[in-house]
């Protein structure tokens, strides 16, 4: 008797290099999306361990299962700490994770967002919609453009800039230095305050050093705060607020509607760096 | 002209199952030691990411750049703590990375080590003299032997505990069970505490809440507190801490010598933990 052939399963792998060195697999239940956009390669995949996920140029962008650590703290260390955050922008952040967030809080009047590819948007309108969500709120103006170039034509004009960026590459390089920062500056309000994600403590810490400097040399007060954030590199995230004035220590609101991870003591204890982070910041003043 | 064959570099990598779903990749530039022990298979490779690592039953156990992210939260949330820490017992951690930093408490009398696997002590001290060069000091007394079995037979002996485990695989699932704690509880003194690595909050929730629960069950108190750990799944690691009656939260002394990853700062904010593991903790107390 010929015995028959045991059926396989697939066995497909979404692959993200992390660095040249390092390397994360997910296992891939099926392909959602994956075409060519103007600015970037889009693909969503359904993986095993996080669910759907959002991936730009081969970066793990947006995991449906844990989204809520880095979005949380992206939105509330600074929505919580400004004294009358009105005018919110976000850059980047195409996904709606961080609108969803500051839809959150009552007191934020408008809320815009500047992002170079529509074409994030309408995936995540149509595969993570407890992310877009947010879009469906009244206050958000949609503005699909090249940031750089909305901030330069925006003066006086916001209380908080949430910078939701991806990684350095090509059209996202701008996103890191100091000129950036400026047009930033000029954008705030008195009282202006802006938070950028600064990759990992572990895997990043020359461009964590770097943006740290440059969003430093143009704000009167800047602060390294972190998170847990388990689909990025490293699984800890670091972000750098700039401040004109108020000190993002002080809680002065709670978002309304549950948060996963954030909470007034998370707050307080993700400016709290152990000593080697501290390390890469005075390394970095000193140079 | 017949065009030579490029010369190409190894293309070698390490990969870790971290879950059934999710794999991690260091690129190794060599192998150092490959031996299957009495008990597990023993890897030794230079990867480039993170420098030397010890790998056993092809899980991640230590890489020479981030170990002290681990090592340093194991000893020094309860050496910091405890009112009179003079017998201090470590079960696993055959790498000598606790005991290292055990002995930059000069308060510490006597320091025991016991790990069933001798091979493991030999390859630390062959390839990781950072992490084994706590065993060089007067105070260390190692017992190649089952924790289990050890732990049994000493009563009213130890002032802190630190259960320095593998994964809960094989001769190491008795490590994560309420049987063990009752003879963790017996062999501690009066004001004794127990610290136990119970793994990540992202991808073992199941593990840790059960952990938690049979420390819980055990001890008088217990608390739970988390920090990054890059080179582990998810990045973020927890450690259970059940004492006889310490407040874990006091800080009393601190180690001499640097630490790179451990504050008195950081001792606190690692009890501050996000709403999402919080109710890991209250799920579990219900069930």
């Amino acid at each position: 008797m010929i015995q028959p052939v045991p059926i396989r399963k697939n066995d497909l792998w979404f692959t993200e290099y992390q660095t040249d060195n390092m390397r994360l697999g997910l296992r891939v239940t099926s392909i959602l999306k994956n075409i060519k956009t103007s600015y970037q390669q889009l693909l969503v995949v359904e993986t095993e361990q996080y669910g759907k996920a959002l991936i730009l140029d081969g970066i793990l962008m947006l995991a449906d299962q844990y989204e809520f650590t880095y979005h949380e703290m992206m939105v509330h260390l600074l929505l919580c700490a400004h004294p009358q955050p009105k005018r919110v922008l976000v850059v980047g952040g195409g996904d709606g994770g961080c609108v969803r967030e500051i839809t959150k809080h009552d007191i934020v009047e408008e809320i815009f967002l500047v992002d170079i590819d529509e074409e994030v948007i309408k995936a995540s309108k149509e595969f993570f919609p407890a992310v877009s969500i947010g879009f469906e709120d009244r206050r958000v103006n949609v503005f699909p453009m090249d940031a750089l170039q909305f901030i330069k034509e925006r003066h006086d004009s916001f209380d908080v800039i949430i910078v939701d960026s991806t990684d350095p590459v090509e059209f996202a390089v701008g996103l890191f230095e100091a000129s950036f920062y400026c047009d930033v500056f000029r954008a705030l309000r008195k009282e202006g305050m802006v938070i950028a994600q600064t990759e990992s403590p572990f895997t990043n810490k020359e461009l964590l050093s770097h943006t740290y400097r440059q969003i430093a040399s143009v704000f009167p007060r800047a602060d390294l705060c972190w998170g847990a954030m388990p689909v990025y590199p490293s699984g800890s995230w670091t972000y750098t607020i700039g401040s004109k004035g108020p000190d993002p220590h002080i809680v002065r609101r709670a978002p309304s509607g549950t948060t996963c991870y954030y909470s007034p003591e998370i707050h307080q204890a993700a400016f709290v760096l152990p000593p080697f982070v501290q390390e890469l910041l005075k390394e970095n003043a000193e140079s």
